[in-house]
């Protein structure tokens, strides 16, 4: 390839791509890989343009664009929330992203993000996890059990120390996929009747629920002394999972308060409500958890700078396995000011549609 | 194909895609189509959810995303502005969008905009001097004669009844390339020595200059009683075209009055200047040009509303030509709560990266 289409090329990477990725790499080293990087991440906070996300809402669901950008590149995720997708066979949350060069614009990277989400999100639940949870933590309750739930059960195993799951959905069905699923790995799964029974003597609470609804999955006399609260269902302006007493009863930490304040389970709260953002912590900044006893709430939303995160990750192992195409999203005129003379008969009639495997 | 899958396929147009479309169906047939859709989705206005853009700058331009909806239609597009690609043999503005589904967030369409980008600023400026500028206009001087200049030119012809032309750039071969573009096209076309020069006399003044700069491309003195000023180039903050002495001559009017603020040639000025949003001319809420003797300014920046339009247009251009490929963006899971299920060994292994073309 010439140096200028090397540079206006986009490897594309379709969501059987990335299956095929995850498969050949194992899910496992996909999880703490991406969670490295948004470690990575996190402790170059200051390097980042950050903004809240830019969110459209409808009667049924919300779509979401989720712009970052470092000095050299820029990162974006669509991301759409349909609670009652699944109805009618459709995943709840579809997700796709780009990276793009800084210095030129050019779009380098377009992905599936539906997976990688679920993959990065788990990720950062657990780093979290592994920060702020009660040293020794094992036990984990695990409420709502649909598409994301297996990826926060391993990302426990793995980066969290977790042995132990308690189980419990509104939907039976989930929870018996999610069991089975899990059969196998490592975990000694319990499926519960209720949350107040999942909960009961766990070390950490995974609230991962899709109702587009101010939902009250926990209550204050559910959260025992040192719990850990891990509430990534509550992502979105009118869409919580806890009680507001709970976030009163501890510590709580959160990705990136301005954005979070409207979208997080502290929407509920005053506008000074105490926060911690994580990456103080894990810079040593702000302590994190500071006794046993302590309740810690990590009210998790969904952070550009993760999926920025998981976008490198996938870029270079894609590479690194050969996997992946490319597109010609941008037109290749030999003279950049004449677009015009792209359109003459005989340009581009022959042209593929699509180069040949990147491999 | 399933019905599942059919609402998650997403059609894709890529830059080849876009020139085929347009030397099939003609460039002015796309023009005028893409115009008399951003004249029906203008007078739309209050149905969509409108947002200013959300922009990342850096030394050497800019990255920008345009969100809009409607109550099915979301749409959005990913558009760059580096003025020094042209160095690098790189367009200066690239661009690609997306449509996707309201009613489940799915995306149904990945074009390219580059080309698009083009023809979609060209309409939206002629369909503004067809409205604003002197009935009987017919000369019109063309200042910045790079990438969008040809678009900007034939569009005017059949729009706006341009039918002369007179062209200045700071870069002659530019110049010369625009002018042996037209050669054919019915337009009578002279190269000039000077902005002032080819603004003398002109009904219509059209600036697209690409420099990210506080620049004076028009000074007040080279207007004349009655014309039309289409101010293209001036688009972010700190890249202007016109000294504010030329926005006090006449009435100036803008796409989306929050953005072009902060965007416009009119981020000059203070925030009460008064100016109106062009949509209210186009539904006869506001008057437009009130004499044959008055100024008129379109300060154009670009908004995500003809963006959707010409999204659709592309869209269904394409479907009636059979033009487009899908891509495989949303992971196709039999059940949509069991995501982890799609990594099993032997999902996806076999499949093809890309299905068959929908033709």
């Amino acid at each position: 390839m010439s140096r200028l289409s090397h540079q206006t090329t986009t490897v594309y990477l379709s969501a059987p791509d990335m299956i095929r990725l995850v498969q050949r790499k194992g899910l496992p080293a996909c999880i703490a890989g991406v969670a490295a990087r948004i470690e990575h991440a996190f402790l170059r906070w200051h390097e980042f343009d950050k903004s809240a996300r830019v969110a459209s809402h409808s009667d049924d669901g919300v779509i979401e664009l989720m712009p970052i950008a470092d000095a050299s590149q820029f990162a974006f995720k669509y991301v759409n929330g349909h609670p009652k997708n699944t109805r009618d066979g459709l995943p709840t949350v579809m997700a796709f992203g780009v990276l793009a060069d800084v210095a030129t614009g050019a779009p380098r990277l377009l992905s599936e993000l539906t997976l990688t989400t679920a993959i990065r999100t788990a990720a950062m639940s657990a780093l979290a996890a592994r920060t702020l949870a009660r040293p020794g933590s094992r036990a984990m309750a695990l409420i709502g059990n649909g598409a994301q739930s297996e990826f926060q059960a391993l990302a426990f195993r793995d980066l969290a120390g977790v042995r132990e799951l308690r189980l419990f959905d509104t939907d039976p069905a989930a929870t018996r996929k999610l069991a089975a699923n899990l059969a196998g790995h490592g975990l000694d799964v319990r499926v519960c009747a209720s949350t107040a029974e999942a909960v009961r003597g766990a070390d950490i609470v995974t609230t991962v629920t899709a109702d587009k609804t101010n939902a009250v999955i926990l209550m204050p006399e559910m959260i025992e002394p040192g719990m850990h609260i891990n509430a990534v269902g509550g992502d979105c302006p009118g869409k919580t999972e806890l009680h507001p007493g709970v976030l009163e009863l501890g510590a709580v930490f959160v990705e990136f308060e301005p954005q979070t304040r409207v979208e997080g389970d502290i929407q509920q709260m005053p506008a000074d409500f105490a926060v911690t953002e994580f990456w103080q912590v894990l810079a040593g900044l702000r302590p994190g958890r500071t006794s046993d006893s302590q309740v810690t709430v990590f009210d998790s939303v969904g952070f550009a700078l993760e999926d920025y995160a998981a976008l490198t990750f996938m870029r270079d192992a894609a590479a690194e396995l050969g996997i992946g195409d490319t597109l010609e999203l941008v037109p290749r005129a030999a003279d950049p000011k004449n677009l015009f003379g792209m359109l003459r008969a005989g340009q581009a009639a022959d042209r593929r549609l699509h180069e040949s495997a990147i491999v």
